[in-house]
């Protein structure tokens, strides 16, 4: 089963593809679409929806997987937010893929296996799960963290379930409830 | 040049076509793209997109307006709304069309001749404008409104200007800074 995990910004949209092949994750690509600030909103719109579209050509996925986004402390930010996930969720449904979403609770448990974790510590699990020689950018990684909360049911319990081999072959272990590498 | 206006809303998005020949403008159609609260965002949000891309094919504008939207004092409505106007925008650029972005303001002075209008000033004033039969659905005639205003520059000036001959014609005067039929 191939993933697409997206991060929906309107500045910056992050995605991230993997597959899962048995109880194993696979990392194939991740990367950002920008949108130029200096263009209409619209036109900014379509670059996401354009940029979603395409990296959903190119790696064929099965289904793709966003995060679901809460309102701002701006009520401005929050309209503009909407609009481009509006946009990059657009992308996928416009090319038939089934959309999942998950909170960025479930992300988190998902990922670091609790659910106050920070970007950072997201960004290193995701590298760790990966087996990643590099560090992605934290768009690109927590658009690969909500694809790999899909990958492991997107709850905490398919998530340990799941993951709790993937984890064992990295020589990540749980201690009181924190996953510890 | 014929002109697609779009009124986005996660449940209704009214669309209204026209035509502007010469000074003139000719009703096409107007209608309502409905989705269904019991699914999910990304399928309503689809039904959307789908549903402004097959207005959009049916009726193959050269351009499309829209209205801009504002912070709604409902954050959670406001990220809803959002998510709606970025996929009815993505039906509309997703097929090249330019779109126009106008704020109610605009639409108001251009359609009704004062920027304090109410709905169903719109409404009575789009009936009057396009010699319609009926009164549209306040969605539908929203969505007429905006591509009014389009037709008419966006503006105070362009739309006076632009309108004086039609609403002369149809028996329409300025009083006091107001529109009187």
């Amino acid at each position: 089963m191939r993933i697409l995990g997206i991060d929906p910004g309107l500045r910056t949209t992050g995605f991230g593809v993997l597959e899962k092949r048995g109880n194993q994750l696979h990392y194939i690509a991740s990367g950002t679409i920008k949108s130029d600030g200096n263009s209409s909103l619209p036109e900014r719109l379509k670059t996401l929806y354009d940029g979603v579209a395409e990296v959903t050509r190119t790696y064929a996925p099965d289904c793709a997987a966003i995060e679901k986004v809460f309102v701002n402390v701006n009520p401005q930010s929050t309209l503009l937010l909407g609009q481009a996930r509006g946009a990059a969720i657009c992308g996928l449904v416009g090319h038939g893929l089934p959309v999942y979403e998950y909170t960025p609770m479930q992300l988190k448990v998902a990922v670091v296996g609790y659910g106050r974790a920070n970007k950072e510590q997201v960004q290193e699990m995701v590298v760790r799960l990966l087996g990643l020689p590099g560090r992605p950018g934290t768009d690109a990684s927590d658009a690969l963290g909500v694809a790999i909360c899909h990958a492991n049911g997107g709850d905490a319990l398919g998530t340990l379930a799941g993951l709790a081999p993937e984890l064992a072959r990295r020589g990540v272990r749980v201690r009181r409830g924190r996953l510890v590498g």
